[in-house]
């Protein structure tokens, strides 16, 4: 097993959506990645939570091959997150950001943690991303998250991030902003040039981009056609924890193996998407996975004939 | 061989974009759409051109297997179309569309047409596609393309059509205006409920989605990731072109040769947005559609491992 160093954010949301609404439930960056990722791979999760967490986060990670041993528990409140969705999904409003806790957030890794082979940076802030690459010994594979609030706040340090990691995942219009390209395989080719051997690109509804690193310069993926999309918050984090989960699964890292990866990625959002905070991803079992792995298979496949 | 009947617009286009300008060019939804389709097998195109359409149109479909006895050429002006594309080529703005000829065409199909076993009605107003509809005597498959002007001013007719047709080829935008849905999956499912039995929704530079007649309800692909497209003029009508050809080309119409219809009309369509009018298509070797097509292959390729 090749266990998976995931450093971001946990937190409470409370998201209304034409649908309906739910108060204050488990969300946050890493806790999207880890619960997905626990279907592929061991998980050692960084992060704080205020001392308001305890049970109702427990249940989240209770019976997952995730680690808690570096998720600490310090006075106050966990970060909150208030959201609405209108009828276009893609578009929403961030009601209010309480940092609370996450605000004084240093990642301390561990001793156990530090020879983690697969090492995934959520969507923190860049300094922070570096200081968790300074307390790792022997990481394989580097795959890190941002956002355009650290692309135009902190530019400079994001290049130092991008410049030590392997894989950067990134949506769609902060790969745009982050390079400056408004055509994507222009943006691709930029983000690489940046440092990262492997940039892919998250389209939501329109599915994914990615370079390879052999003779092709792609692969690219539609999204899982779906009627209903309840709820895309933590679409993009569960999309990297399937990514990441089944790239430490496998035996080696190459342009199948990345491939498979986005699949089984875009596999745990489609389900992510159909209930409120981790509902769906908390009842979902492997034999759900692999009968919509085979579903996108079959979705994409053709012949020369 | 199975031949397939065309009917749709010859036109004059003159171009403008960021690129340069591209003055009388020849041009016109059937044009684009006999020329694609002419790789793979043989067109009857029928078609209304005026006096000055001669030496430069000709020069167009010669050497192609592409029959002209359909082609009217009446006294009068051919077709003309004015379009200019900014930075962004998905917005285009029309500068003007003058008929001239096409104003008074009624498709005749000639005789030995009628018997022709795939059909393409092109863009045109609805009770015309109807009136080919009822020259033809032993259609096999006939497929469809309309837009949003016949959607809003002629929707009883458009009805009329969709129960008519095996196969509804129309882009995204449309496909919910036309189904007044806006998820994609809804909008094809309605569109379905309204006759055709396979519904190809062409979404540009985020690909095409097709339903399927068997077990599954859904077959996806991404567009080939393009650095520069130099012009998007006549690339849904070359997709079509592509997708009915091959079809035409197999033995057997099943969801399988519907997949590989959808790839070898992305092929083509991806060619053409690479020059002016229809540049790239005349300078097409098989050679160049065969690779194309195994480059998507490789670009969508992944497997269970």
């Amino acid at each position: 097993m090749n266990p998976i160093l995931a450093v971001g954010s946990v937190a409470f949301d409370t998201i209304k959506n034409p649908f309906g609404e739910a108060t204050r439930v488990v969300g946050g960056s890493a806790t999207y990645f880890s619960v997905a990722a626990s279907f592929f791979s061991d998980v050692r999760l960084v992060a704080v939570v205020g001392e308001d967490f305890a049970d109702q986060g427990a249940r989240v990670f209770a019976g997952r091959p995730i680690d808690l041993a570096g998720l600490q528990t310090v006075p106050g409140e966990t970060f909150r997150w208030r959201g609405e969705y209108g009828f276009d999904l893609n578009a929403r409003e961030t009601i209010y950001t309480k940092l609370n806790v996450f605000e004084q957030f240093r990642p301390v890794i561990p001793e156990a943690y530090r020879s983690s082979p697969f090492v995934f940076l959520g969507n923190i802030h860049p300094r922070l991303q570096l200081e968790v690459l300074d307390q790792v010994t022997a990481p394989k594979l580097v795959a890190a998250d941002t956002m355009n609030y650290w692309i135009e706040g902190t530019p400079d340090e994001l290049r130092e991030v991008l410049k030590r990691i392997d894989i950067l995942i990134i949506n769609d219009s902060e790969a745009r902003e982050l390079s400056r390209e408004a055509n994507l395989v222009k943006a691709a080719r930029a983000l690489k040039a940046m440092g990262p051997c492997t940039v892919v690109i998250k389209r939501g509804e329109n599915g994914v981009l990615t370079t390879c690193t052999g003779e092709d310069e792609f692969f690219a993926a539609p999204a899982m056609p779906l009627e209903e999309v309840f709820d895309p918050t933590g679409a993009g984090d569960t999309f990297a924890g399937g990514f990441m989960g089944s790239l430490a699964a496998g035996n080696k890292i190459d342009d199948a193996a990345m491939a498979r990866a986005i699949i089984y990625g875009s596999t745990l959002a489609s389900f992510a998407v159909e209930d409120f905070s981790l509902d769906r991803l908390l009842r979902l079992t492997q034999d759900d996975i692999r009968a919509r792995f085979r579903h996108f298979k079959r979705l994409t496949h053709f012949d020369e004939g």
